[in-house]
């Protein structure tokens, strides 16, 4: 089954929902059987890196809400990361541009590294303060979630590196008419729009699960017979 | 559009599969919205690097026939290649073990030059008569293909580089009950098994775009709303 997860690491709800599915997917029997894709998603991509402010004051501004109702909504969203188990530390959380973070996560992606990345940058931004739009602590993300630093680095520098991966996935999230993060696509069919409770997950998984056991994988449109090749030859010739 | 490609650049079925659906892709006026992937398959993973034997003598023993009759079956494949303007030179083919083209088409692959690297082993295997199983040979293709030489050659001299690459395509292959190549799935749902004909081709890019654009790109199965982030942020408190 394939999973497709488009996400930002600067979004709340995408830390929420990839956990939330990740829990699901650790009762699933048929985990083994799943591969999840990690999709680049920016929320906003003329976000400035960290620049001093603080989100509630971003979200205040935004929203012409007082600061107070702000750090109230953080509050709420802080709450059900809690009960996963998440700290979100709202007080030191560094807003910034997320672009070269998914540049960094599409290169991890290339050492199969990407799943454990995307956690830490996640992780640095939500609880330990960090600023994933500063080249620093990406590269010693990228170190920490086993990438070669100097490597990592090199990325890091190149503007267009992987920056057409990120752009592709942004590009098919346009296509599919996505707006909002994260998103959840099973087998190119079953959506899970947000961070939906847990129990959404789980029938999500079934549901595609179920119909992928029990449908044929596809639909034979083939008119001719012999022209295809097995067992290291094609020609097989009339004896 | 998807178009998964399961194939083997010493199959002759696959090089003429191929450019048969190039052909209908060049008259398809959806073309710009369609994306190949290229996938591996070895139709002998056991087979052994060129050592000097000629096609028509491995068909021969394989098959239990002459070499005369050998040869008259590729000439069969060489005549349906020359309709489609393809020279398959039999005479000086050379035999090979083709994993180590399908790890370097994974590299390519990372810098968007698979499909330009594809038809050149395939050009160098059928029109010809290089070793696509040796290394020098290899990495020169590389550089055709606008790789770098010396990344081309550090990937093919790490046997595991990009190995699991192949391997992963091999494992869906199987998965699917893929036992023979080419193989054309479309949509991961319209399927047609080897070099059918231009018609085929045609229909099958018809089906699966008709499908397409007729039914919703898929079934949204949240339960809750106000869980997505859009707009640079995520938290949208009442006012």
């Amino acid at each position: 089954m394939k999973i497709e997860v488009w996400s930002d690491f600067v979004c709340p709800f995408c830390y929420i929902g990839k956990h939330r599915l990740e829990n699901a997917l650790a009762q699933f029997p048929h985990k083994d059987q799943t591969n999840i894709e990690w999709r680049s998603f920016e929320l906003d991509p003329n976000a400035p890196v960290y620049s001093g402010l603080r989100i509630e004051d971003i979200l205040a501004k935004k929203y012409g809400i007082s600061i107070e109702q702000a750090k109230q909504a953080n509050q709420g969203v802080a709450a059900q990361a809690a009960e996963l188990g998440l700290l979100f530390d709202f007080e030191k959380m560094k807003p910034t541009n997320s672009f070269d973070a998914h540049r960094l996560a599409k290169y991890a992606k290339t050492q199969n590294r990407d799943a454990v990345l995307s956690e830490k940058l996640f992780k640095a931004h939500f609880t330990e303060g960090r600023d994933i739009g500063d080249r620093k602590t990406l590269s010693a993300l990228a170190e920490s979630a086993g990438l070669d630093r100097t490597e990592a680095e090199k990325v890091l520098q190149d503007q267009k590196a992987f920056a057409d991966d990120v752009r592709k996935d942004e590009a098919l999230a346009r296509q599919y008419g996505i707006t909002g993060v994260p998103f959840f696509l099973f087998n190119s069919k079953y959506a899970v729009s947000g961070a939906q409770p847990p129990e959404t997950f789980r029938s999500a998984l079934e549901t595609a699960w179920q119909e992928e056991a029990a449908s044929p994988a596809f639909q034979d449109l083939s008119t001719e017979k012999d022209v295809t090749c097995a067992d290291g030859s094609c020609v097989i010739p009339e004896k």
